[in-house]
């Protein structure tokens, strides 16, 4: 069986993460989706106080190495136990999930082109581009309103991680994409040429 | 029967001819090819030492009006009469070539995103990327060895119209674009994707 591993990149508020769900809603019987985030490291000897403080949005904070073994399995064919973060504690839960694989395997990430290795096991890589302010205006949104976080410490944290890190580590590595989707999951046409030759594929094998 | 407009943008030397080209290729028996320069309006009346110096990159030097009707002629499934240019007079010549409609109906062009009621009548709005850098070395090379004109003619019409032009009228208009494929028709990953599409498409009707 011809598996298919599609990778979804972006800067955070692109609206990768909807692009993304989306593909997965309509093919769910035969997609696994994973989210690159669920591959934080676990830092349990590190106090609480300085966890919280740490970088988020730097490469070194994920276990892509783990990430990439996962889907060399599930290449094959094989399931994977995916780990599971704690947002709030900052930690791994000890439950993971075991996870099948399928012909189409999605996954998204903020920094997933800008490992190497990574970017070869991806079949097809998408980047959702979206202007920077309407970027953060998503995330204002949802840290605010959904996640119940003070504006103060949303706006402190774009300023002095995620924006520089949004340019060192996301930005440039859209050049490594196959398809550049402005407005990701709010794109219809694009999102219909993608089912569209997901479809394809699907009917080749 | 549901016919599909698929137009592609993109400055010189994108590689965005390639793709058209490419795409037509897979469905030559159901697809029609249309270039926008083919419209390049027709001035027999100014003499040729001025036609040679006029500004051919902007939109003016079009006559896009009748691109549209040409276009809404041809989702309609009638046949359209389209002009034929000569590059060496800078006029239209006297013949036009009838050209049928078909399923698939691309459309590709340097300005066609700059025009709003030429996108609207798009379906498929590609913008095809590629470097400012790799565009002039492609655009001198098919000048210099495949068209025998001088470099240094190549260069001063690039540093006087067509850089200050496609600044103006094609990268701003990126945006405009539903999916944006960098390096055009050498990307095989992206043309891949929108065969799929295509096929999907012609497959549902």
């Amino acid at each position: 069986m011809n598996r298919v591993i599609i990778g979804i990149c972006g800067g955070t508020g692109s609206g990768k993460t909807t692009l993304a769900q989306k593909i997965y809603n309509e093919f769910s019987s035969c997609t696994t989706l994973i989210s690159m985030d669920s591959y934080y490291k676990n830092n349990p000897s590190i106090p609480f106080e300085e966890r919280e403080k740490r970088n988020y949005d730097h490469p070194d904070a994920l276990e892509t190495d783990l990430l990439i073994e996962h889907l060399k399995e599930l290449k094959k064919g094989n399931a994977v136990d995916v780990p599971q973060y704690d947002y709030c504690s900052h930690l791994r839960k000890d439950e993971y999930v075991k996870t099948e694989s399928n012909r189409i395997i999605i996954v998204e990430g903020i920094l997933l082109l800008e490992n190497i290795e990574l970017c070869k096991l991806l079949d097809i890589k998408i980047y959702v581009d979206a202007d920077a302010d309407l970027r953060i205006l998503r995330r204002i949104m949802r840290d605010v309103k959904k996640r119940g976080r003070s504006l103060d410490s949303v706006v402190e944290q774009y300023k002095s991680t995620v924006k520089p890190m949004h340019e060192q580590f996301v930005e440039p590595y859209k050049r490594r994409a196959d398809i550049i989707v402005p407005e990701g999951g709010y794109n219809s046409v694009a999102l219909d040429v993608i089912i569209g030759s997901i479809n394809h594929k699907l009917l080749e094998n």
